[in-house]
């Protein structure tokens, strides 16, 4: 049903967004069970931890974690009424805002962490040789740039693919 | 955060694991705007499309889904209400079903299925070469037979990692 997708790029097509959308949701549910957090929770948790003084313009985390604003705002305000991050204020724009991480959010982190790890590792990671991790690498930074610089969808900019009702 | 993956291991996670989720995301936004189907009920209407008669048994598409039983209950429930697909018990097995596809179900599924497959080419797979396509098809290829033969996390099954009660 994938038109114009040959035999070996629509079986690729499926082993892809099948298998990942299982994945994703099993580390989602894993994650959940084991400390409350879900994936995307994880995602800003690890984020914030690395930046400096643990805290990023939330423009800044947008476009990190390929969010909508609308939707970067829902997640971090789900994950301030929890504790884990707070928000404030940029000192030098008072018209911007920053999410800062906390120390319950950090240590929620930790402790969610090893067993995180274990099954990022377990389900893929430690199954990939060298090469495919290069083949993987290439392939989903140039589809994280288009996702990230193009919020229209491909359909919307390919001309004629939209049916237009003749009168 | 990963512990264990090295600088290129993580890189490579990341770069998937961030960008899969947004385009999953994306294409089910866009399927629900132009069809009201969620990605998921998509590929219930594509594997019973293609299948003998345009019919499954349940254990079958839970398999080909890569979907626990309980998951795949709740998704054909919410179908058979929309009237996309139909319930019957097998005729050789009056104790196991089938999901059917309607005929609602099969003319929602010709409508949506041009503007998603523009989707799907547009962001990912028109970018790919032979060579990106051969490795994901591998790679998630091996990624599903794990995820379908192994109900456990690979955390409970790294020996050290359950705690067992010594009696």
């Amino acid at each position: 049903m994938e038109e114009g997708l040959d035999a070996g790029r629509l079986a690729c097509w499926r082993a892809y967004v099948e298998s990942s959308q299982l994945l994703l949701n099993r580390l989602d549910d894993e994650l959940r069970g084991a400390s409350g957090l879900s994936l995307a929770d994880y995602h800003v948790l690890v984020l914030l931890s690395e930046a400096p003084r643990q805290r990023l313009r939330m423009g800044e985390l947008a476009g990190r974690l390929v969010f909508s604003p609308s939707r970067l705002t829902y997640q971090i305000s789900s994950m301030e009424r929890r504790g884990l991050v707070a928000r404030q204020s940029c000192p030098e724009d008072r018209r911007g805002s920053e999410a800062v991480l906390t120390a319950a959010g950090l240590l929620t982190l930790r402790e969610a962490a090893p067993q995180h790890a274990a099954s990022v590792r377990g389900y893929l990671m430690d199954d990939l040789d060298e090469a495919e991790v290069a083949c993987l690498t290439r392939v989903f930074d140039r589809l994280a740039g288009r996702l990230r610089t193009d919020g229209a969808t491909p359909a919307a900019r390919t001309p004629g693919s939209v049916s237009v009702k003749e009168n």
